[in-house]
């Protein structure tokens, strides 16, 4: 990967490789050639990356066996999710590849990210309640968040504060899990738990913040996506809330916005109006107050190299391009 | 319900039905709708019986709460399956409504499918690891079927052990889940579970035939689902696989289920020329055969009442036209 957070790491996240590869072995020669797909396509890796460096940061134990099958479990849940999101959203890349059901077909991809689901449940299971209740807690705000995504699809009224409760449902919950279970399985008390929490909710928060601009001003080629996909399906982004409220070009931006059925060329000219306005630098900038409000939740943490990595985390997500 | 084999854990049926609404919570009104519209299609709840029947016949106590929730979670994940399952099939109805997709819509549906998957993982998440462990295995041979299953659409070679390797996997295999976790949380030996998980194999084989079977001779005022839709699909079933094999009528079915897009003037006339056959008085046959045998695993168990309605929940299952 070479972010710098991944170095002090990079045993752990093999292993995590590993352990997902072992999950998902399947008799059944296509359903594996469909899990393999998914894995390989590789992706960020947050979550195992935040359950391990938060396990690490807490003072857990280097390399230990539970932690890298909770964090493979939370990358093969995501995985699972992405592929049942790419059927929602019709949407055509992911990670720089066809999505999986472009690739094969719808009704395999349902059965495929079902059987991940499954088997990222399995490795969890052989976890403690509190890790299982971390997980489902997640599960349960990610889908519920996904509803009220839906009530504002293509809906100018939606207001920051509509967004902030979707992206931290759909986002950050899942990377609030993985954080506490490591640190849970670091032994760390109750506070110190909560406040890594806190951490990975800003984090995730950021994240996707930072994400929803990459559907502006991303680069294909960086970020494996079309641009403009969020616009098209009127999903309700940060960028897209600010712009819809531009003195001059805010106007035309609502009009496309509620339009179920957008064209390319209205897309094109919604995000050329929507880079005259500030509304991606203002985004930016929120998003680096969450960073920051992260990496301020760490002062709990005594002094180490995963503590740093934490906060080159929380610096990468914002900073990055793809 | 009104079967024999219900009556004797009416209160433990009634404490799964709360247990499943409880489980299925959500803040989000809409996700919640939809959970209530798939609890409140009823179902023949098999696999919450099959728990808890064989928890009480292996000597377990009456209304445990473990159990209970076991079996929720069993109805929990077979409904989330229901969900996917029809968008997969095109399925129009379930359980006598619309499906739920068609009722609402396809990706309200796939959100409310993962859910309810990771609500019944949450209720097992608190049992013990070995219940996740057969619950698991039933899912991964679930998934490997529906594959195996696609491999065989609308192919007319499909032998008569392709088929049971399919609807072990697809049918079966939960229900031996079920069974296994009820024997489990009672205590009972090793050689007990496997019995209880041998009756259960048979049992879903059985039960699966009968489905198969109304497919082509059921009444969709009874059934809830319409006729001859396997059919449509080109489902590998055995009434059309001993249909095909006719020496009179084999060829035009042979020819009708290696189309894709058949009429439905043709599924008539096939369904007509079946009935000719003697294709569904050996399906009923054979799975006489396996309630049989269902019963004779019993042989291990003392007697009780709950032994006997395991008795009689292998001969409903093969005498139901429902």
């Amino acid at each position: 990967m070479g972010q710098p957070w991944y170095e002090s790491i990079s045993d752990e996240m093999a292993a995590v490789d590993e352990a997902m590869a072992k999950a998902l072995q399947s008799n059944e020669p296509k359903l594996k050639e469909m899990c393999e797909y998914m894995v390989a396509t590789g992706g960020k890796k947050i979550r195992p990356a935040v359950c391990i460096l938060s396990h690490l940061a807490c003072g857990g134990a280097r390399n230990k066996r539970e932690v890298i099958n909770v964090g493979a479990a939370f990358e093969i849940i995501h995985s699972a999710t992405l592929i049942h999101d790419d059927i929602n959203d019709q949407g055509e890349l992911r990670r720089g590849r066809k999505a999986l059901y472009r690739q094969y077909s719808i009704s395999r991809s349902i059965i495929t990210g079902d059987f991940m689901f499954a088997m990222g449940f399995r490795l969890l299971g052989r976890s403690s309640s509190a890790i299982v209740d971390f997980v489902v807690e997640a599960s349960a705000a990610m889908g519920e968040s996904e509803f009220i995504q839906k009530d504002f699809e293509h809906t100018p009224r939606v207001t920051e504060a509509d967004y902030i409760e979707i992206i931290r449902g759909k986002t950050a919950m899942p990377i609030v899990a993985a954080a506490k279970s490591g640190a849970y399985l670091s032994g760390a008390d109750h506070d110190t738990i909560e406040a890594i929490g806190d951490y990975a909710l800003d984090v995730g928060l950021a994240f996707q913040i930072i994400d929803d601009t990459l559907d502006i001003v991303g680069d294909t080629e960086k970020t494996g996506k079309r641009i403009g996909v969020d616009l098209i399906e009127g999903k309700p982004t940060l960028p897209v809330i600010y712009a819809m409220r531009h003195p001059v070009y805010g106007d035309r931006i609502r009009s496309v916005f509620s339009r179920d059925g957008t064209s390319q060329d209205d897309v094109e000219e919604v995000i050329g109006l929507m880079k005259k306005t500030d509304a991606v630098e203002r985004c930016r900038e929120k998003a680096y107050g969450y960073a920051d409000r992260a990496i301020s939740y760490l002062s709990v943490l005594e002094d180490s190299v995963y503590k740093d990595a934490l906060v080159d985390l929380a610096n990468y997500v914002v900073r990055r391009d793809r």
